[in-house]
């Protein structure tokens, strides 16, 4: 299983972070949805609630960890909070 | 397993959520953290990366499930982000 990262901005839409992250559950993977700052954060966990939607219709459960993480951006040292998906049942 | 609400705000401080969220894990029971709004929702998330790490600590692995739910606050009806923690391994 790999890890794929996907980085949501205050100004990402949630719906196309969602597919984003169905996509990598799909393929058998887990994806790392990371984000700086409260806005992000917040699209960043409405994206995995609505993926956890489309993942209900297609038969499994999504499950997130929350962490910190140390990402750079521009040079810069940030905290990010990462939030790993995974499916607890695959997709049948 | 019952379920206990924490409501969280954006003042809330995420380490005193963090060890109401482990206080309920302890107990066998899972968590509902509620937060509506961006800098709320940012403090619950980061209260259940730290309560996260309490976990490890104590040797089980917590998890969260995101989900939209419906709530009142002075009699008017918003849309919140409740994070549904649970331990994967209960404490040993």
């Amino acid at each position: 299983m790999n890890t794929e990262i996907i980085k949501v901005s205050a100004r990402s839409l949630p719906k196309l972070t969602a597919g984003a992250i169905a996509a990598v559950i799909r393929e058998g993977n887990q994806a790392e949805v990371q984000s700086v700052g409260a806005g992000a954060a917040n699209q960043a966990i409405k994206a995995v609630a609505i993926a956890r939607g489309y993942g209900r219709e297609e038969g499994y459960d999504l499950i997130c960890r929350p962490q910190f993480t140390q990402i750079k951006i521009e040079e810069e040292e940030k905290t990010a909070i990462a939030l790993v998906v995974e499916a607890l049942q695959q997709p049948v």
